[in-house]
């Protein structure tokens, strides 16, 4: 068996990440909100070994948003559902730091951790759409910087709450009558810049200490979070020198931060379509590129740019150089992508079409994507991938093709190595603050 | 078969809703964070016919809170977790105005309908204990009519984004590439006194339309906001003529408002204790009390009374009549029933006991329990119960032996009527506010 073994997360997404996904004729047009739906494909996942399911999130819609954005469950309410019906599998749920009481996100993970038997993780998120404060009564949308400096209070505030119950401060006593050590339950008290929380969190330490962290954004200002708070990284690199690039660019953030950069996963994410043949594999693709409508493909597009309208522009001329200096603003890596396309002299309709359908080398046979993972696994251009289903029916089919592919190569997990979400990534349950307190307290 | 149908709700509370009940022997010490104890109550409960689970909450802890409140599940999640393995049971969860956002309450609310197949039910509360408000950075409490003026906005502005969504607003149309008719997602535009949230949800049109609304507050205020919003009553009589009183007036209150009151379900607590004899009910009743120590009953009784320390006072004196008048502003109901035994000559410890173990009246035979039961439904003390379990074992025992004889007596219902919780309480879907305009503008 290999060092390192590839982590895989699948993307649970209800009608599909493509604009147009669901018109495919083997799609479930209301999977967006069929429990069914998620516990097949969950319980798929789980068969297939993989270490998480992901749910993606936003928190505003328009009647120009996409099938898949514009109406879908809430993160933590489905993966609770989820949480009841599989064993192993890590459960990692999107929110946001702005527009979440710190006190209700740290207790619902915390709950969400309790009831999975310790399989919670938390993608933390902070840049949204335009139209979100509105949903939530604020003013404006903070800035670039202002945003990731909240986001560092809030992560404190947060595993400051999860840190608030010592993990023996139950006593539970029937004979002695002690339930609590009140020694070891501690007020957080934090008064900061953004955030003022009192606590103690009004449920335990959960079964993992704390949820695993995720983190999706590939700013400057979110490099910098994810290398200091982070323990996988969702990021969208295609191309396996970019890969690298970033891969390497990450760990030594996280170095210097004086953290073990093998804690620190990076996955990107991945749309594999596997065929028995090759020309199977790129006839199933056409099937998923001709869903998409050049006019939806501009849409998608714009949501990546601040609800840009890109239909105002002739779609085989260049892509519009000051609207991607907006897009810097909003989604740095969407628009690097598109500019670094521009650059090789794609049409703005061509761009569109390549982010709304990306191949990423991920198009071939169980062997040739098993060679691709190992590939990236093994040049370091990743730690694993975060997996969307291409096609209706495609996560059956790598579960079956290429996990044992994987396996019998010894880069892959064979089962789960133990309970909990951190047990099989193999990283360590977060030191309790306040039990480190007491040690040094009583060392003293 | 009666025209009333009994309506009960079962108590999903972990440890049990007295300070000491944990020390029974029988008693799992770590129910409040067990999923696999919830399943097996929720699934009791469905075997039961129970029309609903019920999760109470609150948001602010400190060592002298009882092991119930201590550490338990927040609510949405757990109830996710139960409506993933259980079909046909409402699923009842308190959520405060006070401390969520509502865009992310309306959301996870109707995420819970969507992935429960209709299930889904609110408990509104407006009144928290003192030291909630610094687990959210707010300054202070709101006064009690101020905290209900927010509750009555609120409600308008949930159940406006509830209704932001025409039921057929999802058009889904493969061939023509139609996903969404636009014109039937509407923005809520709300601009008010406490909130302002513009919409619409990011979650279509659950199968409920809108979850049930629950109200647990009996002050005056709580009184009017129930009549007018709530659609069951979760209050706290134990003696007939006091629930008879009670459930008149909101009736009366009901429809006041121009509703239906047989479409607002007044159920009053009850802890059963059923035993195959009277004097084995008598004796477990006596196992339960004795499992009570003075120390901890007024600790109880403080909790009720912003955190009144009581034990400062001889238990065997009067209850301190100054205490009261405090206690009127954060638990009205509380305080009155202290008062009206405080009238009766009951000493402050006797008064302490008391609320510790309540009898109030279900401490019998299967037979006896489902007289008294028929009674409050015949005299219309009430629309039925709201159980807590009294001693661990008590719901299959109240399953097995008090429901077969209410179903015989025609007094509750054989099976489900349906398949949503609305259809089982026989609540009409509420019109969607935006549909309702649509076919006035169309009329004119």
């Amino acid at each position: 068996m290999a060092d390192r073994q590839l982590k895989l997360g699948f993307i649970l997404h209800g009608v599909g990440p493509g604009w147009d996904d669901w018109r495919h004729p083997d799609a479930q047009v209301d999977a967006s909100t069929s429990l069914p739906f998620y516990v097949r494909q969950a319980q798929a996942a789980e068969r297939g070994k993989f270490d998480y399911l992901f749910v993606a999130d936003s928190v505003s819609i328009n009647a120009r948003s996409s099938p898949h954005y514009l109406n879908r469950f809430e993160p933590l309410t489905i993966l609770s559902a989820v949480a009841a019906v599989t064993d192993r599998i890590g459960l990692v749920a999107t929110s946001t730091v702005s527009y979440n009481e710190p006190f209700n996100l740290a207790r619902q993970f915390a709950s969400l951790d309790h009831l999975s038997g310790g399989r919670a993780g938390w993608n933390v998120v902070t840049s949204w759409l335009a139209g979100s404060a509105d949903n939530y009564g604020k003013a404006e949308h903070l800035g670039h910087a202002e945003r990731y400096r909240l986001a560092d209070e809030y992560l404190d505030v947060v595993k400051g709450l999860w840190d608030s119950w010592e993990d023996d401060a139950l006593v539970r006593d029937k004979a002695s009558g002690q339930f609590l050590n009140a020694d070891k339950l501690h007020e957080l008290g934090h008064k900061g810049e953004f955030l003022s929380v009192k606590g103690p969190l009004n449920i335990s330490r959960s079964p993992q200490g704390q949820p695993v962290i995720f983190q999706a954004g590939s700013s400057e200002d979110g490099r910098t979070f994810a290398a200091r708070h982070a323990e996988a990284i969702f990021t969208h690199q295609e191309d396996l020198a970019e890969g690298q690039a970033f891969y390497a660019d990450l760990k030594a953030r996280a170095r210097g931060f004086g953290r073990d950069p093998e804690k620190l996963f990076i996955l990107p994410g991945a749309r594999p379509v596997v065929g028995s043949t090759e020309e199977e594999a790129e006839r199933l693709h056409g099937e998923l590129a001709g869903l998409v409508s050049l006019e939806n493909a501009l849409r998608a597009l714009g949501r990546s740019f601040n609800d840009h309208n890109f239909s105002q522009y002739d779609p085989d001329g260049a892509f519009p150089a000051h609207v991607a200096e907006e897009g810097r603003k909003s989604n740095q890596s969407a628009s690097e992508k598109v500019l670094a396309a521009a650059a090789q002299g794609l049409t703005l309709g061509q761009i569109a079409l390549r982010v709304a359908t990306p191949k990423g080398g991920f198009v071939g046979t169980p062997e040739q994507l098993a060679d691709r993972f190992q590939l990236w696994l093994e040049k370091r251009g990743s730690d694993g991938f975060n997996l969307f289903e291409s096609l209706p029916g495609q996560l059956e089919v790598f579960v079956d093709q290429v996990v044992p592919i994987l396996q019998q190569r010894g880069i892959y997990k064979q089962d789960y190595a133990g309970k909990t979400f951190r047990e099989n990534l193999g990283l360590d349950v977060p030191v309790n603050r306040n039990t480190a307190a007491r040690l040094t307290r009583s060392a003293a």
